[in-house]
């Protein structure tokens, strides 16, 4: 029978020629097929850059936490980005919005911490800057998400304190991304699974710009029954249940959040990047997403080109910058919709079973169940 | 091997009970696995007294287009219902959200024709509420929305009259609703076949409430690439590639727009309404959509519960009205997701090959092979 | 005593030096002092390449309408403009809305006629633009505003036909503008007066980069008892009751509804624009209105800077562009507070007694008058 | 000659007749005339049920600033209230937002702050409400707001701690609320005078259902030059200049910000709270208001109607709630565009000439400068 996937035979062809042992597998490596083509690292890093940096606190039997730190032009935070922002399901929080979507632009960086310590996080970011000399004003309106850890941390001890949040700066750095229980994500639960930080990239053609979109997810939302990868209904067949219908008085697993991150170098304007951040609900849909009432689906995006296009008071008037036409925009659509499956599946790959407050614990995603899923449904196709 | 999907083989033995003969199959009817129940006619009309009319206009070679008119209460159009409305890729026109969205209400009917005859329509139901005193003010603010379909109609013939508008709405009924070919449906493209108007329903269980909801979709949107049925990649195994590509100077297929009207008998606000309307993208994606730059996907929905609520002036200043809790929302955006994923299936399912305007012909998805890759994947599962 | 009203003492010596006897008296020809400096023809048309078309229909008794027609680019309909949009309150019709907000362009003219009338004037545009091929694709999603004249006008008489629409766009000129009882404006009451089309514009300075902000409003909005004329309450003063308390079963004034273009030459994105729309609101505060629930308050802006700024399909993927930085923007707001306040006074000076639709007649504000008051309120001012 | 203010002089009266002698004079005092009914103490208090609390932070040299607790239902935070939003221009921080749009429902107090601390008592709040049980769910999302009072206090110092949070909230209560240098407002500057927090309350007439709606400003925002109170240009008439021409780079006043707190025990849907909230521009703008590029000037309004709309989970799916008719929302418009008004001028009222940090110093509003200038215009009046 003719086998109609050959991008998808391409990228299971990659993965097995990575050497696997020097780091943890994700999710490609594992048979799941995505479409379209990652840039080197699969990461939102790939946006030329980009930072990641992480503050994980693992500590006695009941903090698992931590803060992350996405930086849009490295430490450069004077230097404002181009951003969009759309809340899919606004059951959560991302502070400084309001100034992002009514300036069109994004200062300083995009911090995801625990729902409980976002106040901690973005005054240390004030303070930070401050001290720095990072902002173009003499205030700043910092960007600070969450998604709600309690299950497995203890929230309520409020155990991310500044220097975390400066630790999470200072760390950032570009290339390899780590995955999983780390930063903001150490505590999440994702689709029944443990979940946690993940990322992935596209890489446009050359005839459609190539561009690179770069995704990262924090993600603690949705329900094992609805889990799909690639199609392919695995949170169904492994028959998992998730911790939330036994707890917090409702009989469902829509809780929890996801926080999503979508950076390029493509030359959108905020208009256009608004459009761009819509696309990762398609993105999460895909993976069995379904937008719980309990669940801050909130999304931010940014693009890196056009340096200095918000120059400081006293300077000229105006800058020239370049612009995407909106009828070039769907392959950067359709990368954006890629990269959040495969983060959100890279989020669960990387993540390890984890036990933590009151002594809950969350099991991984089993890889070489998932695995051998993939590889009966692929490879032959049934089709 | 164990059968995972319960769920699915029920749906399986319903649909083989049905008498197919006597009417066109539906997507279910042909192995495609939808989770959820449906209601007695699978159709927006299983909200009782929402009521669809069609005008379809196949004359000549040339002109293939239509009228839809979708009645929330009837023919009562003085009591109005509670509305919300989403743009997910606003592409497009719907006229009369201002006042949707600015009153929580929408009074009259939902209009749905091609692109260049909205103007028609609009002052159309205007006149034909004035003659018959359908309104509460001296005034009205239709809501007329479409699709595109120069492809296969001689849109700029603008064939449709005001009396195919008044025809919709006179003709509007309850029970089953035609698919493919019909209203304003008529010549759309879907996903590289033949599209049109569709439609699907879920009942909620009597612990959710035991409320139904209804989708209606005028699909003309998405390209053959991205499609796929019950996580089956059908488009790419199918190896269809839509007309698009060679025409309107774009290398995309991701024109033409889907219009989804949602429709429930839970007693939700238009703040709720607005946030069922979110959930209908999660559903176009399910299918494959990715939401590209030309296409309007534009979403409106409303509650016939609550009848009286926008009462007239002078009449006393408030009214009772009942309300959902947002925490038992949940089921309600599952049905909305579910059902609009169906209602797709059902507009390409229903659709019928078409030739028109220029001798433009598209093909209607292959009922057969479709239902061999169902039967492939699904009976048994290879998991 | 001092003369604090420096400003306000130049637009009176300004105002008495035009020759009054070659066109009707605007506003300031009163003797209303209005802030900032207006451009040449204190009008939307100050804006380079702007012109204002009318169609004006008075006939018999009961005929009392018209449209109006603005084009940001003269006849170039193909070369669209940065767009934004605010709706203050929408209980009103603007159609094309959708695409204008997603893409942040307008592409074609910013029509206004009466409620009833919008469907007819947008096929009629779409017509017209596909006979002289002035789109970039093959459809169209016209911007077509309106307010209601069914006080003044037989509304429910369908008297606006498609060749109106043309002749108001192929009537456009610059220059000049006629305000009052004309095109689309013909039939409206403001502020309990006859009201109609008015127009006002402000340059900036050199320093603030010598930009053009014109306002063109089409107004219908407000109660009498509110309007106020540079702060003195002049519609309390003249004891005016407007004609809606005795109709329609409203005891209030709030009907009505105001349209507001706003343009100009600065180079603004979407985002900023959206940001400039926001402001007419602050205008139309400062006349006295209260943006009451009848009326739709709604606003769209164009910047004619940066041609060429959405190139067609296959053409390069990117533009490049000049953007305001968002912090010189303060002078643009300022400039659309005060030609918004002027140009809606202009609607009012500009317009005579209409006696029409049943005989219903609206008095204008009296010139006399009003320009008493305004000399026993600043020349001398009593601080 | 007539006078045509006959409530302007009800209002006046009604002031003469208060014992000034026992509390600082207010806007109305000193001759300001307003329109409406105000409630018993002209204040957000006037909406029963509805509590202010402060913390204000005066010491040393340089300390200048404090907290605002504003509690819907008093201390009973787990009752929520019905909310809605607007951003006028969001230059500025507000918390919590995205979950009060998405569920139309406000949990907990709106708490007020300056710029740098407003992340310190967001988590405060939660600890708060975790410590005393004040939550439906496991978790907080927590409004607070900002104004910017880095001119007269050290804000960089970050002298707002958990207890000062704790402080406003336990300190909260209803009746006469004490305006000007006081709580989160201790450090502003408003069109140019000293400014800081402020209300005002109207009362609606039987006949339009008795309700009242009461605003809560702390005001920071706008430029002395564009300062008029009750038509009068007070700010020019005084010749006043702000303190930022001369700081921060910048050649304009438009920096600070204003937050406007509406509260109403009208029966309002969320939908119809946003349409309340859109008003407070109007307010602001009656003032002189002109929402400058660097002024974060957002708002948030709620009702005290419909105690227990938003059931816990496992409780009954459906609740019945009152609401009101929009038709009937005019006066609700009305008396929020005029309890706008009141409130920022009795935010300058109440505020004392402070000098703080690197010894600035900001002026207070002349009283008898003030009333000797209302009563030049209004006693008689010059029409």
């Amino acid at each position: 029978m003719a086998k109609p996937f050959a991008a998808f035979v391409v990228a299971l062809a990659l993965a097995a020629a990575l050497p696997a042992q020097t780091r943890p597998p994700r999710a490609r490596d594992l048979g799941v097929p995505f479409e379209g083509t990652p840039g080197p690292n699969n990461a939102i890093t790939d946006v030329h850059g980009v930072e990641v940096g992480y503050s994980t606190l693992i500590e006695g039997g009941d903090v698992r936490t931590g803060v992350t730190a996405i930086l849009p032009r490295g430490k450069t935070f004077k230097d404002t980005v181009m951003a969009g922002f759309f809340s899919q399901n606004g059951n959560g929080e991302m502070t400084g919005i309001h100034w992002l979507v009514e300036s069109g632009f994004l200062e300083g960086p995009v911090m995801i911490t625990n729902t409980h310590s976002v106040g901690t996080v973005r005054d240390s970011v004030i303070a930070w800057e401050m001290k720095h000399g990072a902002t173009q004003y003499p205030w700043s309106l910092p960007v600070v998400a969450e998604t709600y850890d309690g299950y497995l941390n203890d929230i309520n001890g409020f155990h991310v304190k500044p220097e975390h949040a400066v630790a999470a700066i200072e760390s950032a750095a570009g290339g390899r991304v780590a995955e999983g229980n780390v930063g903001g994500g150490t505590g999440m639960v994702c689709m029944g699974f443990k979940g946690g930080s993940g990322t992935a990239s596209r890489v446009l053609t050359a005839a459609q710009g190539g561009y690179t979109v770069g995704v990262f997810v924090q993600c603690n939302t949705g329900s094992a029954h609805e889990l799909r990868l690639a199609g392919v209904p695995v949170g169904q067949i492994m028959n998992r249940t998730g911790p939330y219908a036994q707890l917090y008085g409702r009989d469902r697993e829509d809780m929890g959040s996801i926080i999503i991150v979508v950076a390029t170098d493509a030359p959108l304007t905020s208009t256009q990047l608004n459009r761009l951040c819509k696309r990762a609900t398609l993105g999460l849909a895909r993976i069995g997403g379904t937008s719980g009432d309990g669940s801050g689906d909130i999304f931010v995006s940014f693009s890196t080109a056009n340096p200095g296009a918000a120059p400081p008071p006293r300077s000229p008037l105006t800058t020239h910058v370049e612009m995407m036409a909106n009828w070039a925009m769907g392959p950067l659509f359709d990368a954006t919709i890629r990269a959040t499956e495969e983060a959100i599946a890279n989020a669960m790959v990387g993540a390890q079973t984890m036990t933590g407050y009151q002594g809950h614990t969350i099991i991984a995603l089993d890889h070489d169940r998932l695995a051998s899923m993939m590889k009966a449904t692929y490879a032959p196709t049934p089709w």
